[in-house]
C-alpha cells in the first residue's frame, strides 16, 4: 500500500501540522497531548462542545473544529480511541463558565477514556453532559450499536446550539434528540488499509460488497453480490425506514457519505437513489448532505444516514458554521 | 472494478439526476443537452461564466455552478469534451445582457468544441471573451500544458468578478490574470479506472510513483520509486517555483488537491509540506485549499497548486461563493 506519507510513524502528527498551517484563522493544534482548538477558545458564555476519536476518520472529528461547531477535538491514532489526558487538556482549554458536552461514538474504548476523563472533570466542579451516538443499525446489538454519520450530524446540532447560547441541559438535550431521529448503515466495495500495518484490514472478492460494514473495517450485516446501486439503497433505506419508525409525510435530512476512495459520481448517483426511495415512500428530503465527511481511510464504499428533522432540528442544521471541513452561512 | 453505479451508460446521468435532488437550491439540470445551471440565472446585467469538460473530475465543474461561481457548466462522458450544443444550449440559457466568459481547459477536444460553439454565438451577436487554463507544468510542450487545479482557482476568481458586476472585458482579464499567476503538478500513486472499460488506465508496480501524471492518467515526466512525500513535494515545488518564478517575499494561494482515493490525513501532509517548503523559501501562503476539489475517477495521488496572489486575487478569491462543492461567505 503506497502512502504519500513519511513515516507511517509520523502521519497523524503530521496530517496535524498541516492542518494548523492550512487553517490559522480557524483553528489551533496543541501538543502533548495533541489536541485541535477553536482560535477563539475558550468562549466564555458558550457550552464547550468536545468530541474526538481514532484517526483514519478525517474530515471527522478535527476538521468540524470552528465558529458553530466543535470547540475542540481529540485525535487518537489511527483506529485507536483518543486517551483521557488528551481529552482533560482539550476540555481544561475549551472550557468556559458553561460547562462541556462531550460528543461521544459509541466504541468501547472511546467510552472508556473519555469516563476516566469525564469523571476528573467533574471532580473539579466543571458541569458536564454527555451524548452517545448510536447510529449504525449493522451493530451486532442494539447496545453495542457503533457511532457513524450521525455523529457529523450531532456535532453540527449541538455546535449551533452553544454557538447561539443555549445552555449546556439544552444543547444536551438538543445533541440527545438529533442523534435518537439518526439511523446509518454502510456498504463497503473494498477494504481500507491501516498503514502501519500496510495490508487491507478485510479482503472481499471482485464481486463481493459488504452490507452493513463498520468504519473501521468490522464485519457487517451480510457478504453479498455486487448488485445494481438502486437495488443496495433499497435495502439500506427500508431497513433505515424500520428503525427509524420514518413514515409517510416525515422530513429528512438525507446525508450519503463517501468512505474515503469511492468517486463522487457514485455519491451522487447513491443519493439519487435514496431520493427516488424517499419519493416512493412519500419522505421529504428537506436537506441534503453529499461527500466524505466521514472516512475509513481509502476504504471504498458509502454509508447513509437519514435524519428525521422537525423545525427547530432545521433551524440549528441551518445555522452557520465555519471549520476546516465543513462550512456554510456567514 | 466495482462500482456503486446502476450501469456505466446511466453513470453521469444518474450523478447528475442526484447533483439535482442534492441541491435544488442552488442549480437546476438541464437535459438533451447536458447542462447545470445556476438556479437564478439568467442575470441580466452580470457577466455568464461558463465551463465544462469531461466527467470523472468531480466536483469540478459541475459542483461549482452557483452564486459567485460558474454560472453553467457542461458535462462531457467519462474524460470526454462536451458538444457544442451543449455548449450553446447552457450559454442561451447562462447569457443576460453583458456576455460571456468561457473557461477552458487546455485540452484537444475541450479546445475544439468549445471554438465551434464560441463561432456559432459570436455569430448571435453575443459577446463573448475566453480564457484558456493551461498550469501543468508537466506538459509535453508548453503550448500543449494541461488545464488541471488552477481551472478552480480561476473559476473562483471570474466568478466573483462577474457576481461583483464586472465587465466582461473586466472577467477575461482577472481570469487570464489567474491563470498566469499558477501553476500545477501532479503525482498519481496509483491509476484511475475508467467504469467502462473496467481496467486501471495505468499500472504502477508496488514501489513506482508517476510524477508529473495528467488527470486522465496520461504519462507525466516520470515513474520514480516511492520516496517520503518530503522529498516528493520539494521536487514539485522547487518546479513550480522556477516556472512561476516565485521569489523570496511573494504571496501565495496553495492549493493540494486530491485526485480521488487519497485520504486527507496524506493531503493534509502533503500540505504541511508545502508549508515548510515555503517557509524555507520565505515564500507566504496566504490562502489554504486542501481537499478534494478535481479529481480523476479514483486516482489516488495529489495535485500541488502554487497561485501567486496579489489584493486584488486576494479580494476575489474571498469573495462569497454558494455552490454544492465550495462555499463560503453569506
Amino acid at each position: 500500500m503506497k502512502m504519500l506519507i513519511n513515516t507511517p510513524d509520523t502521519l497523524v502528527s503530521d496530517a496535524l501540522d498541516g492542518l494548523a498551517c492550512a487553517h490559522p484563522d480557524l483553528i489551533r493544534v496543541r501538543r502533548n497531548p495533541d489536541y485541535v482548538i477553536r482560535a477563539d477558545a475558550p468562549l466564555r458564555d458558550r457550552v464547550a462542545v468536545v468530541s474526538g476519536g481514532g484517526s483514519g476518520h478525517e474530515p471527522m472529528h478535527v476538521g468540524y473544529v470552528g465558529r458553530g461547531m466543535l470547540t475542540a477535538a481529540c485525535p487518537g491514532a489511527i483506529f485507536t480511541s483518543p486517551t483521557p489526558d488528551q481529552i482533560l487538556a482539550a476540555t481544561h482549554e475549551a472550557v468556559g463558565d458553561a460547562g462541556v458536552l462531550y460528543i461521544i461514538k459509541n466504541y468501547a474504548g472511546d467510552r472508556m477514556n473519555f469516563e476516566i476523563a469525564i469523571e476528573m472533570i467533574t471532580a473539579e466542579g466543571i458541569p458536564v453532559a454527555t451524548v452517545i451516538v448510536a447510529d449504525d443499525i449493522a451493530g451486532p446489538a442494539k447496545e453495542l450499536r457503533r457511532g457513524t454519520g450521525a455523529t457529523v450530524i450531532v456535532e453540527k446540532i449541538a455546535g449551533a446550539a452553544a454557538e447561539m447560547g443555549a445552555s449546556l441541559d439544552e444543547c444536551a438535550r438538543i445533541a440527545h434528540h438529533a442523534a435518537n431521529q439518526s439511523r446509518s448503515i454502510g456498504v463497503a466495495l473494498s477494504a481500507c488499509t491501516v498503514p502501519s500495518l500496510a495490508r487491507p484490514s478485510f479482503h472481499l472478492d471482485d464481486h463481493e460488497i459488504e452490507i452493513g460494514i463498520g468504519i473501521h473495517g468490522e464485519a457487517g450485516w451480510q457478504r453479498s453480490t455486487l448488485a445494481p446501486v438502486s437495488q443496495i439503497i433499497d435495502r439500506l433505506c427500508d431497513n433505515l425506514r424500520d428503525d427509524l419508525n420514518l413514515r409517510a409525510g416525515d422530513r429528512t435530512l438525507a446525508f450519503v457519505n463517501g468512505l474515503g476512495a469511492t468517486t463522487y459520481l457514485e455519491l451522487y448517483v447513491a443519493f439519487n437513489e435514496v431520493a427516488r426511495w424517499c419519493t416512493t415512500h412519500n419522505i421529504t428530503i428537506e436537506r441534503s448532505l453529499v461527500g466524505h465527511y466521514m472516512t475509513s481511510l481509502n476504504m471504498a464504499g458509502c454509508t447513509v444516514t437519514l435524519t428525521r428533522l422537525d423545525d427547530e432540528l432545521l433551524r440549528l442544521w441551518d445555522a452557520p458554521a465555519w471549520t476546516p471541513a465543513l462550512r456554510w452561512g456567514i
